[in-house]
């Protein structure tokens, strides 16, 4: 990737436009009426990319330099997708603390803050530290990126078998960043159930080893009150979502409702292989690329932060996200079919109807500025 | 300005390799052979504009905000001039080592640190810790680049007027970042004594009130021990050097040696206005665009930048900006006139010579790693 110099400096007075003394009354201008840095500089059309490069896509902790050409992938994406300018920050440190304090000093320069791949449970607290700490928006896309597409997809394949969200039980595997967003989104768009499995099993109340954030989530989920195996919350579930990698057994698979719902993301092998899936389920998606239904959330995040960005939001909240996987889902609505329950990465709809549902929500929820 | 994409993203295979899962193993391989993020990731090539507002040209502390457009024109220039990508980092703090801390922590993105525009005498501190903690160059501006193109200036006027380097007195008005940067490069190559006077008159052993910036300034200038004001130092002295702002007395001037340099560089305002500097020295500086002999950092540090870049190197050396001034005076050695010490900042030529005889000199010394 590159800067690119959107003005002209070919000679002495474009010199010091740009640069002494003509830059001195911008920034006196600025000075005094602070929201003008807002049209006076970049800073409402860039994000940074933040990474500690602490859980890096299957690789795990492989530290701030090794991370940066998936930070720089991103960039890349935000402004080919969304129109955003975005730019990699991988930091040389880990406490929680230190990481919201580091981003907290940096924000003045930019309008945005997208943490990716910082390792669960830390990047919890660094989402809600920062967000209480910025008037900017704040968002980790391994969690809700991934939740709003797999709302947008699972929206549609509801559509599609005749099913209201009230009804469905889903089980998610996995219970990291992705697993807790996309359990917290399902539930906020009203669907009836979530059971969330993590590797020792179902997530419940009656459990004596989980985390905060788990615990949460035991409070939250499995009305039911199931405990077991994963193949236990599979047991009449109407869809599984799979955040975490591993194999799920055919024979967990095969016990699942009829007309079920397969989306089995892990990258690049699925936990449930598309053609097992498809003996059992009415809709099946993956992460990839070379089946249909690609759950990726390059659907969702260039869209989100244009549209937080185009009406400087202070913060992307659950209305927001909600709005977000509606507009996705709208996309595709008049030619759903099993193949079809998302769109394209490249279908070039996508990015203007979620930013423009994005802003919407922003104005109705009250968080924009502009 | 802008962020660009280098590669396009136009299809699956595309996507796949910019973004997971092809992006994984440039991951992995940076992960095992660390070096390789130079050639992977644009690390190298992407320089930190960093400030924090604190002494943003005239306008003086406007905070992080309020001095992006310096940052933005700065980064716009490095890419124009010298070809090198560059980000501005406005921080929201303001305690020296809070500033390297955060600085330190964020390093891993960038190949090299330029500070801009941080009040003196906490620039000073600030750029040797982080010299100090870091293996890529951090580089105050405002200190060295102005330093370099002085140096430079005052070497050609030398050859013009047939002087050594040695025999001038050089007096200096202003105990900032740039006087002291200059002050250390004039003796760094050879200047016979230099003379820095701030506020209170000439900087000198025996005062009581000075800076350890300035104490350090006492010991190694004002080899012949002078007390006073400027007025003082200007008796008889061979070279004008203003970085302070403020109004030279005419009859101060007139006490120069005879075929006197001066180089009144505040902005817009020259300490010495030219047409009645003209009437004293045989050479004419200022830093402004209409007069002749425009003192500008421009001419330094893009080339300085992309100079120590190409090679990685690990700092910027004494012996590679005293290079970077040879090269930029040598840029006009055949056109040498009084109202030609100097390049024009749009002259071509500059930045490729700045930036070879930049590589150069860091391999010599020994901080290339390329």
């Amino acid at each position: 990737m590159a800067v690119q110099a959107t003005v002209p400096v070919r000679n002495r007075d474009d010199l010091s436009l740009a640069y002494t003394p003509g830059v001195a009354r911008v920034c006196s201008a600025i000075a005094e009426q602070p929201e003008l840095v807002h049209e006076y500089t970049w800073k409402s059309q860039v994000v940074a990319v933040v990474t500690d490069g602490s859980a890096v896509l299957g690789l795990g902790d492989i530290g701030p330099e090794a991370s940066l050409p998936v930070m720089e992938g991103k960039a890349i994406l935000f402004k080919q997708f969304g129109g955003v300018d975005a730019v990699p920050i991988a930091l040389d440190c880990r406490d929680a603390d230190e990481i919201v304090e580091t981003v907290a000093r940096l924000a003045p320069s930019f309008g945005g803050v997208n943490l990716e791949d910082i390792s669960a449970p830390r990047c919890f607290e660094i989402e809600r530290k920062l967000q209480e700490r910025l008037d900017i928006p704040v968002f980790h896309d391994d969690q809700h990126g991934t939740a709003v597409v797999t709302l947008a997809a699972l929206r549609n394949a509801a559509l599609l078998g005749g099913r209201s969200l009230a009804d469905l039980r889903v089980t998610i595997s996995g219970a990291g960043a992705a697993g807790v967003a996309i359990a917290k989104i399902l539930l906020g768009a009203g669907v009836g159930d979530v059971v969330v499995c993590d590797r020792r099993g179902i997530v419940s109340d009656d459990r004596t080893d989980l985390t905060d954030v788990k615990r949460e989530l035991a409070s939250l989920t499995n009305r039911e009150g199931l405990s077991g195996s994963l193949a236990d919350a599979l047991d009449g579930a109407d869809v599984f979502v799979g955040v975490s990698g591993g194999t799920v057994p055919e024979a967990a698979v095969a016990k699942m409702a009829p007309g079920a719902f397969i989306f089995a993301m892990a990258n690049p092998d699925p936990e449930i292989h598309p053609e097992v899936a498809a003996r059992y389920a009415s809709v099946v998606a993956t992460g990839r690329s070379d089946y249909p239904n690609q759950i990726n959330n390059v659907l969702a995040f260039p869209g989100i932060f244009a549209g937080a960005l185009a009406v400087r939001a202070s913060r992307i909240t659950e209305g927001m996200k909600l709005a977000a996987a509606e507009a996705l889902a709208a996309v595709v609505a008049d030619e759903l079919s099993p193949s079809t329950v998302i769109p394209s990465p490249f279908d070039e709809r996508v990015a203007p109807a979620v930013a423009k549902a994005v802003s919407a929500a922003a104005r109705s929820e009250g968080v924009a500025r502009a």
